[in-house]
């Protein structure tokens, strides 16, 4: 017995599983957010790391609005091995190449347990080559921000890299030279973290706004940097999309604009990688063209979608995470470009949630299986390389959920028989945009295929899209120790990564 | 072999079968309508169905917008008994109790062909008795619609009746003394039928508002009644509900308002019957509550919506039948009330379809099995009661579709392990709400969960309900001749009734 169907019941170093099916799974209500602290000032990292009472086996959070560029986790946690602490759980939002140095401390049993919605780089290798001690449990930032709240995911101490602090000890990335926009997923940590440590390399500002109040600070710490904020557009958020990337674009375009874009209270969120830029760019005419303004972009916010409300295209961007300077940028100055929390942005346990009255949204896909599984954690060999973020989240949640992919990576295709690892359900993807044109997963859609013919656009059946393009070859699954659970949105375990 | 799975890839008096499944169907291009005529004043109903050229065996189609009180069809059908017409095809919108005069003259003959999108009384127990010599073919609103515009379904000879008519000829149903509110179902007929009669009461008044233009009619007949226009609040659009239809409209308002009414441009449709207009008034104080103000309201449209709309909860009624007297007035007099066609409201070929643009509808259900499948065609134990009408296409179209239901009838339970008939299917269908709860049918919803919970609104999974209210006695299928068979609104075979 090989592949998904057999999950095992118990997952040493994880726990018992619940797996994963259709089913709606309530989840029960988040705590209120902890208040009440007044912040005191600490003079090095190592004093407050000691202040905290930090102990051997605690879990330490991390944000990632610095993304590639983060400099405070590996300093933290080097500092942690100089006190001497070890069996660290970390919880950060998401692992990105700049934190290779996590690697020796793993080695060192430092860090023993990982947390993560997302992990790309030399410690995603380092776990896949089996040096971790447990497997890496991954979330979804809907998940993350909902396992928080309701305690499933207890945390010891927050780490908050704080570009801007005022004299009160309140918080927010707007401003300073870190800045990074807004702190959507810090903000769940400070709510519910025992002790929180804001870390600032620009203390002492007055803030245009504030993303985390003093009151759910504990300690605040100088540093000398947080980080290298140029890197904030980097990996994914940095690539131009090339003539096949402009195709499937264009494509996507047309098919919001004879869905989604004919209902009222428009509202989009797209990627940062380049295709999805691209889909904004040629979105945009067509929205002003019709006279359309949208309700809002949301998301991850990039350089396109603040010129898009900048043009009136949109009353609003809901933002969690900027990804890219222009959304710094707009962030600090304009007043509609709002900060939300990870919680606001995508929890499963929340109804008004942003991601749940999401119009039309556009994603990525590594690899796309019979059933529209997607899989964006791991490369067809097995190679670790994301997670969910909140790929699944904005899937579920968004009335049209449209995956686009080449046909081909450079290794093999990617339309396949099974995803060897399934990050998001088909039953959430409504379509799929590939150079070689539009496949609609089901019949809700139906009624957009004559538009889409009419402005020239291929249309594919499912059938038609697996026969031509995809590889029927049976997937080889891995039988080895499980390296990562993926855990779906509402905490059930959907797939795990197992060693060769 | 028995049941839905077993169809016939040929049907006597129907054609060949293009079973339904749940992949996209793309249709073909809605042909342009015809235009370009002048209509002519002819005296009797009989010259004017002799000019047109109808012949035994032609189609002649009819609308329901005066519902149980309408006169027209059987007047005009005896007027072709007299004539000599014989094996006539009639292609009403829908088939009402008041029609009980077409019985004798499916005996004689005179007619032997029907497609409707409904059919309730003494015609369809006719048909459960095999008086009809061929099939009944049951379409939906919005399927009718995209079989007239592409050319699959067509008519010889549209009969209209317009309660208004002006002297240059253009029609309306906005006026007259039996006003009837937008001619919906009627202007696609007057689009696409090769010829078209207009049958007026009241000839030559000025209109308010124009439903069908004078350049679409060929001929317009007075006669001395259209029909008892008061009965236009019939059948299920008259009840009052009791204590459980109260019950459960209170806990699809709040389903409601935690899901659909949380996103920008709400709009809503709500059938006719006690529960639905229970909710609406349910749901009109919890959007004033929170300043929401929808973009529209569509549909049937009833009282509650009128009254939301003129107290600014809606921007717009957006009506393809008026479904009492107070939507008839409102149409005459408010410009924010438009009129839309079967085709703008509900074809599967349009992707600007209303009903693909809708929020939230409230359907109900005379059975509802495992898989969802809702029966709104026949009873339990095989009455003809109704058919789709535009259940399935506001149940495929919308973003969150709401089933209410009893959990018996009277004469047993209404939750069973397989529906007598498919009319919608289950991928369709959202959430069903009984006396005991609130059932989510899959993990879309999740996140209402809480908020329900916290309303104090009972939630059950679809085994719970099954489980608990559900009949698991297998069906016994009946075996005998084809009576009717159900189209999909893409035209494909979704079920049919046999006789026992």
């Amino acid at each position: 017995m090989t592949g998904r169907a057999n999950l095992p019941v118990f997952i040493e170093g994880y726990g018992p599983v619940t797996p994963w099916d259709s089913a709606a799974f309530p989840l029960t209500k988040p705590r209120a957010p902890r208040a009440g602290r007044t912040p005191r000032r600490t003079k090095t990292l190592l004093a407050a790391l000691e202040n905290s009472g930090l102990q051997n086996g605690g879990t330490l959070s991390f944000h990632h609005h610095l993304r590639d560029g983060d400099g405070l986790m590996v300093e933290t946690l080097k500092t942690c091995a100089r006190i001497g602490l070890r069996d660290l759980h970390i919880a950060p939002s998401s692992i990105f190449p700049c934190h290779a140095g996590l690697v020796p401390l793993i080695e060192q049993g430092v860090v023993t347990r990982i947390t993560t919605s997302y992990i790309n780089g030399p410690v995603a290798d380092a776990v896949r080559a089996g040096k971790l001690a447990t497997p890496v449990v991954l979330q979804t930032h809907g998940g993350r921000a909902a396992a928080i709240e309701d305690g499933r995911l207890l945390i010891n101490v927050a780490m908050i890299g704080a570009p801007g602090v005022d004299a009160e000890g309140n918080l927010t990335g707007a401003v300073g030279r870190s800045a990074c926009g807004p702190l959507g997923y810090a903000m769940v940590d400070a709510g519910h973290a025992a002790h929180v440590i804001a870390v600032a390399d620009m203390p002492d500002q007055s803030l245009p706004r504030i993303c985390i109040p003093a009151k759910r600070v504990d300690q605040i710490v100088k540093v000398d940097s947080l980080g290298d904020a140029s890197k904030i557009a980097s990996g994914t958020t940095a690539r131009a999309p090339g003539p096949e990337g402009e195709k499937i674009a264009a494509m996507t375009a047309r098919l919001i604009a004879v869905t989604e874009l004919r209902k009222p209270g428009f509202s989009f969120q797209t990627g940062a990688g380049g295709t999805s830029i691209a889909v904004a760019k040629k979105l945009a005419p067509l929205m002003a063209e019709r006279g359309v303004v949208g309700d809002f972009a949301c998301g991850g916010i990039t350089a396109p979608l603040v010129d898009m409300q900048q043009a009136g295209l949109f009353r609003e961007l809901r933002d969690v995470q900027a990804f890219d300077q222009a959304a710094v940028q707009s962030y600090a100055t304009d007043m509609s470009h709002l900060g939300i929390s990870a919680s606001d942005y995508a929890s499963p346990a929340r109804s008004d949630a942003i991601a749940h009255r999401l119009g039309a949204v556009v994603l990525g896909a590594a690899e796309v299986d019979r059933e529209m599984n997607i899989n964006v954690t791991t490369t067809s060999d097995g190679r670790i390389i994301g997670g969910s973020g909140g790929h699944s989240d904005v899937a579920s949640g968004a009335h049209l959920t449209i995956v686009t992919t080449s046909l081909r990576s450079k290794t093999g295709p990617k339309i396949v028989r099974d995803v060897l690892h399934r990050t998001t359900p088909g039953a959430s993807i409504d379509a799929v945009v590939t150079e070689a044109g539009v496949t609609l997963t089901g019949q809700k859609w139906s009624h957009a295929a004559q538009d889409l013919e009419d402005a020239g656009v291929p249309f594919l059946s499912p059938h038609q899209l697996f026969d031509r393009y995809g590889d029927s070859q049976p997937r080889a699954w891995p039988e080895g120790r499980i390296l990562a659970v993926s855990e779906y949105r509402d905490g059930r375990v959907i797939d795990v990564i197992r060693a060769n």
